[in-house]
């Protein structure tokens, strides 16, 4: 893995060995579709998580209450899909076995399927959670199989049908929405109805939640690279990440940030925030 | 008119000849009094809508299910607003005479006023819904009649009293609320309600919706010339449409997206999003 | 004082001596911990504010229903922090003096500190109303005690236990937050409710109206020092600010726009909209 | 005229009478063909010229040194062309009947054409120095006369063969080359080679002096509508100014500067040290 | 191939069959190392043609007076990109089966390869000009032998020693430049020094152009993945392609524009005179 | 000290025993009279240096051949200048006790104060090298002595007459151009004449070179706080760096790059670029 180059994330200052959740950056972007640039979210989260409390008022916790370790950056070579997903793999294997509890910090949302499938492997009875404007859902993308419009697709071939947990989703093709409702995920549009009996049916199963940024309304956070408007609300979000905080989430990860699509710098600011929220709510049943 | 130089907005391949409904581009931003730029609405937003999917999940209908042909945009001579609207005027005829569905997308809002014109020969009753963060009833701007501040002034010339309904509205002078309120519109302030009741007096009359895009909050799309904060949300908007889409639209048109003020391209997503809709709406009850 | 070297805010030309509310512009932000650049918003606003009309639909007034004298800008040395809030206080005696209502205008929150300090000279049961998103009452920040990040904690030094009110709390330390509950202020985290309730006790008493612009979610206005996600939105404002107009408003600010940092323009037009409500909010119950 | 809403200039603060040399802003853009905003450019360069210091070390000359007037902006009326240029011609009038030197902030380019047409009035055997990086030779534009990709074809309508000399011209049709080459202009491409000679040959005549600011290369100034690359250097503008100082120029413009279309600043910075060193070298000789 | 969803480059109205020079896009950068956004510049660049002129006065020649043919864009399918080259490397085929000579428009720099890769195949004494501040010599970029930055070393293994003339590189590590010194290529830094030598050496031999815009200084273009100071100015760049107009072009492209980076614009106003040159110097001698 | 929360500089992963010279970041603009962000350079340059190669094409030189050690950023408490000026000459004297060489990277140009005060404590015959925009001589601005308007003023205190060279000057007030060429400071304006003869002159003596990166042109790095046109090229300060590099540098610093100013980037590149020349130059002699 790479020599960390950048800042580490506030308040994740443990080491490996000591924590009990660990944050790795994977900044690759390489199967975008439309604006690329979601690679430089993990170095931009970090360097403006100086302008970030480590208190959350919300969950009235604080990132030092926790042992947390930043692992850095993965180092992804562009223009080889394939070994990107290897290595993103293998680290999870790493994570795992160690029993510590990942937040993955993409890049784009492909990265979520090694991070699933090493999941899988773990914990057999996994099931996913994803908040997302987008079905994710095709077969393929002009050809590609691996693709971040078809993340969630493969994940389903991984774990087969009514193990998903779709929210906030808004936009995709006819058939995607079709094919979802036939059975295949459980599919909310536009918000977090029915996240509560989501959870109750849940139980103490393990959990895998995986945030693609684009779920929150594109007034909240522009910089990303599919904007969908008729998003979900900071708030909205906050309030789904106090529910889901009750469930055993043993991997989770925070992807499609694309810093450089908002020059106010509110969409990084933003996405920090849901960071520590996140990791809170993953860490805070420990 | 020009040789199109763009390229079409996404399932708009139809020829005029079997379309049933058409879109033109007016980039003509002349009289704008404060921030320019509409006039780069047109072209941005039929290149952006290669990130946006045919299928819009509101109405669960797609583009591809309608004829719709993308005429291009007209060539207006900056410097001489009169030619502009003839310009404009004469195209609007050769649409309804053919007898062909209408979405004009500016450029700025002066644009509606020959349209209209041209639609009130057309349809005698015809009647305006008007969403728009400003009243633009202004008599003149500065000693000019013809200007987007003074186009429903204008437009109410054309049709007189109780024939036009404005929501949204959050801007003007004293005196443009007071005369609305004297019976010559009817004018709800901020947001869409009473367009319920609007839809059952209007009935089967044919209907001409102008929307400004600033009647959007500037969260949602702050680049416009004139953003105007207290505005709806996304959801609002779409769930207007959805209620006019039963109504006889005629002809329609979607103004005053500024692309170059905000460069994060959520203002323009979110555009090219409501023109989606807007089309199926227009469209839907043919 | 600084020779004005900007224009006048629409709506204020009258002279200091027949005026009844002043407008001071104070751009300073010498303390801001993480981005700077509040201090362009007095120029900002005024430049801006020729794309605004004087007539609030919210009120039903308009500007010039009033006697409203534009002071220019104080013309602060940065670096010494003492001698800018010397010179802030000695305006605000003068202010003060002649009975006139102060409206502020940052610049950073820290010039809120002598201009309370003057107006509880003056007016010894005073009682302040802050909207803001963070706490504002660290000891000190880096071993500074003048700070934008420890302002409240001053003025509570000033007026003591009870007398500081505040709405739209949502990013602080632990600490802090739990200093406030112990009764050192009424702190109301994320939004105005108990607003209705704090008026009622407060009653003839003379108030002092400080805003944080960054008590507006970011998506409202990104164009602030250190956005904070989970804000009011306008309306929300607007309706407080309604609320308070009924108070003995004696002097107020509006600090913390920052404008470089929104390059669409729309937190400008947003701020000077709020300041056309807040000046009539001080101002009609004259 | 509009009352003044901007502030003046730094070093202009003498009042008309007093004054040798007066500034007037005219902030039209109503003809430009591809970005407008140069409506912005006189607020904004008054407001940036804060930053500038008064003395030139290039002249060796401070503005403090001369009496100055800046007069403020006219408000034109956009949409009707025809009015904003009788407006000018009117201002101008009065400005050279008081025999004062003219100093115009535009705008756009057109605007050139009524103080020229009203200088031909005033001294006969006029002729124009024209810098620019276009022709602006069109016979007319999208059918229009008055445009600002025409306005030095209808200069030479007002003064005949041989009375304008062009430099750091780069961009226009074949047409217009060929046509300026047939002994309508004096044209020299690219840069200021035979300055000089052009500067012997006027002698003692009155000269206009009209700089589009898009004459300096886009490296240097990108905010302006069609930026053009392969022009000249700023210390290249700077050593034609010292030369032309030595002539009598009796009026003089600075127009397109576009500042929305360069967010570091760095447009509205050179602006307003060329227009710092217009004003000496109009002034010096005096 | 795509259907084309773009306008064509002004100028480019032929149809395949009588073009003598035809342009392609690749809107591809999926092996960028460092910013992406390449994958816009042919959308970009196509939209902004309209603000440029047809006519060059650097030839004294006219777009129009060649017969030039815009196929519109390749679609790449992103994260595979063997794929892509695949995809070019056909394309390349059929226009030199028809002995068109190829102006192709990036996308990144990896698309050369294929390109040339073809030329080679049909033109086997094929030589390269390579205009770049990079070496692109590297035998891998973390690993991968395909990237942006090993296009040279991968087009060397096509052609061997001595058959590339490399201006204007700045940036490398220490093993590329030895390594290119060696005799591999024929190296000039900074500048187009030894050009005229140069063409003098390769005669009447096909040659093939490959440009990276960011061979240009940034100040000239800053809106490029990887902007290098210290670059060849617009003029120098002008000289250079009129002094190649003299050889046998058969193929070249223009790459490494990444236009979101440069919201001024100048950077594709740039990008499209340099294409305009680039393809009147590759067609002017047929 | 602060816990170093930024990734190092390229280059830079020596210890401080083991290193030769050190760089050391001041996140500190407290003093700026026009427009701050220089706080930011220090973590953007560091982030940004990961595209930037650690060879050296001019000096035929890399980073990794020498020993250098990133010593992270001190922590300035805003608000407080002479606080923050005694933390920055303690550090200053814990480096020169060491007999490292300084590379101090700013932040604002008033913190070469403290750095030459204390080169002058430990080197008596101290000379300074400055490269500025600016001259840097008021003898206070707005009544504050401690100003980056003021800091070559003081530093000539520390040092007395003829001991500082200044090269690039090209803005002040009349005053302190007459001030400096009474003898007080050898002054050059615009460029780097003579440099040449003050390397001569300086000879053996221990050398403090400041670099304001406004030094160069604003086409070139448009990203810092008070842009003046007419700079030098990149090219020239690469020049001039090499000049120096023979000298007995025994500390430098480079200040005022401000850059969220420059949304492209290349201000934050080309800052880079100057820092691993500055770096090579101060340590070549080694």
């Amino acid at each position: 893995m790479r020599e960390s180059t950048g800042p580490t994330f506030i308040g994740c200052g443990s080491d490996f060995a000591s924590a009990t959740s660990v944050l790795l950056g994977v900044p690759f972007d390489g199967t975008v579709s439309f604006r690329p640039g979601a690679r430089f979210a993990p170095a931009q989260i970090r360097m403006e998580s100086v302008g970030l409390e480590t208190y959350s008022p919300y969950f009235d916790a604080d990132l030092t209450d926790f042992s947390l370790c930043d692992l850095g950056d993965l180092e992804p070579p562009f223009g080889n899909t394939e070994k990107v997903l290897q290595l993103v793999q293998e680290q999870m294997r790493h994570v795992f076995q160690h029993n510590k509890k990942l937040i993955m910090l993409g890049g784009e949302h492909l990265i979520s399927l090694p991070a699933i499938t090493e999941a899988k492997r773990q914990y057999d009875d996994l099931v996913v959670l994803h908040f997302d404007a987008h079905t994710d859902l095709r077969s393929d993308y002009l050809g590609e199989t691996l693709s971040h419009a078809t993340v969630m697709r493969r994940v389903w071939e991984v774990l087969g049908d009514g193990r998903i947990w779709q929210f906030g989703i808004r936009s995709g093709t006819r058939e995607e929405f079709y094919w979802a409702k036939a059975g295949r995920t459980v599919l909310q549009m536009h918000d977090f109805t029915g996240l509560g009996a989501a959870i109750a049916e849940i139980g103490h199963r393990p959990v895998y939640l995986t945030i693609d940024l684009d779920v929150l309304d594109p007034s909240v956070l522009p910089g990303t690279g599919t904007p969908e408007a008729g998003g979900v609300s900071f708030p909205d979000l906050i309030t789904a990440l106090k529910a889901v905080s009750t469930l055993n989430i043993i991997g989770s990860d925070l992807v499609e940030l694309a810093p450089h699509y908002d020059h106010s710098g509110a969409s990084s600011a933003v996405a920090c925030k849901v960071l520590r929220e996140l990791i809170i709510a993953v860490s805070i049943g420990l």
